[in-house]
């Protein structure tokens, strides 16, 4: 039995209700003086979501204990190499969230997911048709679309960046070596059409050895993210898109550790028997995939861009 | 202008909403499988109020780097005798929260307030009319008081620790050198009465120069907390009480950093000139204070203490 029991004999439930508001309208008056009217908004906002959040669940001692040896283990383990916050912001949700008030959905515009932590800038670039797997080990897969706007025109010279795991889940910045692999960025034709090779990557585990590791083990939540390629297509006039396609049929699709599927961005990857194809002597069997991608137009006085992306 | 204006021509609202909505749902419903049942609670509270908090400022991609960034800062400036968690809780009213929650209003019993980071085991003891201040540097103090229950009954017997800062606002822990000065435990008299020489305490600012100090300083906060004598009161039968004595006066009583100071808890020290008194002879002024401490009876069933008290 804890002492914060409701039935504790000489507990004033009102008086305890209203000590409770005034810690929260101190913190909240604290925030009064900011001269920045944003991080007035922002604190305030926190304090009373915080202060909600201990209130409703009653937080013991011991789990606010808790609660600060996770966040202490996250600090200690992140790195140059390694952001255990941006995890936890990612398998809570919170940066799918962001992702989706900051590209909002737009008309009939291909939708966004997280940006992830492994693009890197200055890819190579290829011309279409080009190798975007050289190096890579997995299953060949050709790729091929179209960018176009959400009024249907077509859209050359459109910048496609896209990045992809090896067969083994792993992006190229993740091995000892500096080799490039598994990125690059090529443009559309005037037509809006664009085709590359690639690999059908596999899904592959988020970092677990972590306390956010820990957290899903504990809420016995899967690890993994499902099989996908990243995209980041940029044209003048129109709002980035920073999104993936997914592989129809992986398993993960259903519980991505970081909430990034949506059904719009699931695509069947279709299976072949060896043959010639696409300037390709083909020995393994291999896919396709056709992912027709929809800009939205920026209106007067947008900007473009997305700032620094979330994760 | 940013892309998340409500005013963009493309953006339809119910379907942003949905979609934003939907965010949350998958993120509750991966906490479904959580065996504990009480862990799956506290998850799914902070998933809610953690999204409504970011829905509600629209929180946008630089102001999220900007927190990753925060915690990680905090995270690297945290070791052994910094904890910059337990300061950001306590600077946003979330450790006070917490007390408030676990050690409740009880009848006419004195108030809790925060523990803070000072406190060590293994004090001297000393018998009443003894010096907690011996080696402290500060303005004497004659405190003297009662311990009795909220129906009024003595309380012999009673343990009571205290500890504060010296005339240059520093705890014996913030010192390089080990001795123990400033801190001391006692018992009640059979009567229910103590009393001890301490010092009047100045206000002292907390520590300021990582990530919490940077974000009080945005918000024009001040850094510092009130003149205060921590007391810790335990006896056998009656709930623990961990609170403070303020020095009534002060210049930061309404504005303590971390928000502990409670009307009840602020107490006059009367002033008083050179002479001879308490087994002492005082050649410079002093003070007394008088701090008569009620105590909150357990209730069948419940335990006495807080388990490890909040910060």
């Amino acid at each position: 039995m804890s002492i914060d029991d409701d039935s504790a004999q000489d507990v004033d439930p009102a008086v305890q209700a209203a000590r409770e508001e005034q810690v929260t309208a101190e913190v909240l008056a604290s925030f009064e003086g900011t001269p920045d009217p944003r991080l007035k908004q922002i604190m305030q906002s926190l304090t009373r979501h915080l202060h909600a959040f201990v209130r409703e669940v009653r937080l013991t001692e011991d789990e606010w204990n808790a609660g600060i040896e996770f966040l202490t283990r996250a600090g200690h383990i992140t790195d140059d190499k390694r952001q255990e916050y941006i995890l936890l912001s990612d398998v809570l949700g919170v940066s799918m969230l962001t992702v989706g008030i900051n590209a909002p959905a737009r008309a009939n515009a291909t939708e966004s997911t997280v940006f992830g932590p492994f693009f890197v800038e200055n890819s190579p670039a290829i011309d279409n048709g080009g190798d975007v797997a050289e190096g890579v080990p997995g299953t060949p897969c050709w790729v091929t679309g179209t960018v176009t706007s959400t009024t249907g025109e077509p859209i050359g010279g459109a910048r496609i960046e896209v990045w992809f795991a090896d067969e083994d889940g792993f992006y190229d910045v993740q091995y000892e070596d500096t080799v490039i692999r598994g990125r690059a960025h090529l443009h559309t034709r005037q037509d809006g059409t664009y085709e590359f090779w690639a690999i059908t990557p596999p899904e592959y585990p988020i970092p677990f050895d972590g306390p956010v590791g820990a957290m899903l083990a504990a809420t016995n939540r899967p690890h993994y993210r499902p099989a996908h390629i990243h995209f980041m297509v940029t044209a003048p006039g129109y709002h980035d898109l920073i999104t993936h396609i997914f592989v129809a049929g992986n398993d993960y699709l259903d519980k991505d550790a970081v909430f990034g599927v949506k059904d719009s961005l699931i695509y069947d990857f279709q299976h072949h028997e060896p043959t010639t194809a696409h300037g390709r002597t083909l020995t393994q069997p291999w896919d396709t995939v056709h992912f027709p991608i929809v800009l939205a137009p920026t209106g007067p006085g947008e900007h473009e861009g997305h700032g620094r992306p979330v994760s």
